[in-house]
C-alpha cells in the first residue's frame, strides 16, 4: 500500500528517522553506562516496545497497570509502573502480573507501599518499589531526603515488596539547553542530599531511575542516576522543536490530513481537529498553534473544533485546493497517538506496517 | 454494582438528570415546532441515540463517516453528516450506507458535491446535500447568499443528489445569554439574505438546519430555522456553566477520579489527566482550570499531565486523602467522552448499564 491510498486523518510515522533516533539514543546510552527504559505511554504500542528492547533497553516504563497488561500479554518481562498505585483492585491486577513479569512500581506514600505489600503477600509474589522524590516539578514525590528514608524504611519492613531505589521526573526541563543548566544543580544538590541519606540509612538506591526526552541526551550530568525512562525521542514532535531538543529532520511521526473546505477566506480547514491531534497546547515561544506544516511554514494551525483543524492560509502564497493532503508534526505525540487505533510504519511513500494502538483507551 | 465498585478513572452518567435534560428539550423543540437531530459527537453510543430517537428526535447528526457507520448499524436510519465529504473513499462509504438509511451531508464547495453524486449515481442512491452557510464563525460555510445560490445550482444539477437546504452553526455563541442577543442580530441578517436569494432563485430551502447547545432554547429565534443540532444538552459541562447556559444541577456527566498522591504541599493529585478528561480548555472567565469539583469549589484543577491531574488544595479546609474518590465536572464533555472505552449509567449510586463508547476512535 502506498500513502496516497490511506484514508485520513492518518498517523504516519517515517521509519527511516525513528530507527535512527532509537539507534542513536540507545548509543547514548551504552556509552555512558546508563540503562534505558523507555516510557511506552508514548506509543502505546507491543511491537515497538520489542524493537526498543532490541535496541538495547533493559525493560519499559508504563504509566497505567492497563498498559503494563497490554505489554505484558506480548511477552515483556521487566516493567516499571512509574505512577503511584493505592488501591487494593490495581495492586491485585499487578500482583496477578508478577506471576510472570519482574513489576517494579513507584510511590511516594505508606499508603501505597502497605496496599501493594498485602496483595503481593496474598498473591505470593514480589514486587520492586521505587520511592519518588519531588525534584522541582511539584507533582508527585517526597519533598526531601528525611521523607525518603522514612518510606524507604517503611518498605524495607513490609513484607514481598523491597526497596530498589528512587525515581524522579525533570518534569520543569522541557527548556532550551541553555537553560537546563542552571536547572540542573538544584535537582542535583536535592539527589545528592537524597542519596547519601539513604546511604546513612543503610538503604542504599540500587536503581536511580530518572530522565525525560527533552532531557535525555543530558541523562549522563544527573547525579547517580543508572536509568533514563524518556519516551517521545523515537518520535519526536513540536514540543521537542520549541525546546530545541530535536530538529524537523528528526520528527518520524506526522499526521496526514485532508483539506475539506476552502470557502472562509484566508482560511483552509483540515479533517483534524482536537479529536485527532489532542488539544495540547505548544509550550514555547508565544504557545500558539497546534502543529508544524513542514510544507509551508507561513500557513500557521491556529484553531480546533473537534474534527476540524483551523489552518491560517492568509500569510502563505500556496493555494489550499479541496482533496489535498498534506502532513502536520503535532504538537504532542503521546497525546495524539492516544487518538487513533492505528499507526502507520512508512518507508518513503510505502506503508510497511500497520500497527494497533493496543493500549489505547486503557486508562485504568 | 455500587458507584463505589468501579475502578478509576470512570466517566458517570446521573440517569435522572440526563433524563430530564432530554425531556425538557424535547419539549422545548416540540412546543416550538422545531425537528431536533441531536449531534451524537457528544457521546458516541448508540443506545443513547435511540434514546434521543424515543425521546422525540427525528433522526441524529454524526461528525464522520465512521461514527455513522457505527450508528447505522445499530438500525437508526436518518443521519446528517455535518461535515464536508471531499474524499472518493468516505463518499462511497455513504453510499453504501445510503442503501438503507437516509443520508445528508452538508458541504460548502463544488468539489464535495461532484464526488457525492458520481458515488451516489455508481451505487445506485440518493443523497439530501445541505449548503453550509458561514454566519461568523468563520469555520467553513459559504461567504454570502450569492455563493449559496450558486452551490445550490451546482447541486440541482447533479444528478442523485439534491438541495435540502442550508446548514449553519453558531460556534462563536458560546457566551452568557445576555451577550447572545447582539450575535444574534448579524446571523439572522444572513439566515434573512440567503433564504430570500434561494427562494428568489427557486430553490427553496426546505430545511434549514442550525442551533448547537449553548443556543438551544434560543433556538426559535434564529429566523427560518427547521431543525436543531445540540450534542452537549443531554450532559452539559463546565463550559455550559461558564456560559450560563445550564446550572450545575444539570450537569449529568462527571469523572470520578481517586486520589494518588498528596506528597507535594499544597496538591493533591488525582487518577486523571490529559489522557481521561481531554486538555481542552475552559472557554469562559479567565480561561483557567480543567473541570469542576462539585463537592469542594475551593479545589482547582489547576494542571495536567498525561495521567496526573494537579488540584491545588491550598484555599481548601479539606484534607485530600489518598485512596478517597472525588467527582470532576470536565470543561468539555464530548472530547472527555472521546477519551473512554466505556461510560456508567448511575442512578444514586448504582450503575444501572454499562454503555461502550462504540464510535470512539472512529476518525475516518
Amino acid at each position: 500500500v502506498d500513502i496516497d491510498e490511506l484514508d485520513t486523518p492518518a498517523v504516519i510515522v517515517d521509519l527511516d528517522v525513528m530507527e535512527k533516533n532509537l539507534t542513536r539514543l540507545a548509543t547514548y546510552c551504552r556509552e555512558h553506562n546508563l540503562n534505558l527504559r523507555p516510557h511506552t505511554k508514548t506509543h502505546k504500542i507491543p511491537a515497538l516496545a520489542c524493537m526498543q528492547l532490541e535496541h538495547g533497553a533493559i525493560g519499559i516504563t508504563v504509566a497505567k497497570v492497563g498498559e503494563a497488561e497490554v505489554m505484558a500479554a506480548c511477552g515483556i518481562n521487566d516493567i516499571l509502573v512509574a505512577y503511584p498505585i493505592v488501591t487494593p483492585e490495581k495492586a491485585l491486577r499487578l500482583a496477578a502480573l508478577a506471576e510472570r513479569t519482574q513489576i517494579s512500581i513507584s510511590l511516594d506514600s505508606t499508603e501505597a507501599a502497605e496496599v501493594l505489600s498485602k496483595r503481593a503477600r496474598e498473591q505470593g509474589v514480589n514486587f520492586s518499589l521505587l520511592v519518588e522524590v519531588d525534584i522541582g516539578f511539584h507533582r508527585c514525590g517526597v519533598s526531601d531526603e528525611k521523607a525518603a528514608v522514612t518510606l524507604a524504611k517503611t518498605i524495607a519492613n513490609l513484607k514481598n515488596v523491597h526497596f530498589s531505589g528512587i525515581m524522579f521526573y525533570p518534569g520543569h526541563m522541557l527548556v532550551k539547553p541553555e537553560s537546563q543548566s542552571a536547572l540542573l544543580r538544584p535537582v542535583n544538590e536535592s539527589l545528592d542530599r537524597t542519596l547519601s541519606a539513604l546511604d546513612r540509612a543503610g538503604l542504599s538506591a540500587r536503581v536511580v531511575s530518572g530522565g525525560s526526552t527533552p532531557t535525555a541526551y543530558r541523562s549522563r550530568e544527573f547525579h547517580g542516576v543508572t536509568e533514563v525512562r524518556p519516551g517521545m525521542y523515537l518520535f519526536n514532535d513540536r514540543n521537542m522543536l520549541g525546546a530545541e531538543v530535536a530538529r524537523v529532520s528528526d520528527c518520524a511521526l506526522s499526521v496526514l490530513v485532508t483539506v475539506v473546505s476552502n470557502a472562509v477566506s484566508g482560511r483552509a480547514i483540515i479533517d483534524g481537529g482536537s479529536k485527532t491531534f489532542s488539544s495540547d497546547r505548544f509550550l514555547s515561544g508565544d504557545g500558539t498553534g497546534f502543529g508544524l506544516i513542514e510544507e509551508d511554514p507561513q500557513t500557521t494551525f491556529e484553531a480546533m473544533s473537534e474534527e476540524h483543524g483551523h489552518l491560517n492560509v492568509s500569510r502563505s502564497e500556496r493555494r489550499y485546493r479541496i482533496g489535498e493532503r498534506i502532513r502536520i508534526i503535532p504538537n504532542h505525540v503521546c497525546t495524539t497517538v492516544n487518538m487513533h487505533h492505528q499507526v502507520y510504519g512508512v518507508r518513503g511513500n510505502r506503508v510497511e506496517v500497520v500497527w494497533e494502538v493496543a493500549a489505547q483507551g486503557k486508562l485504568q
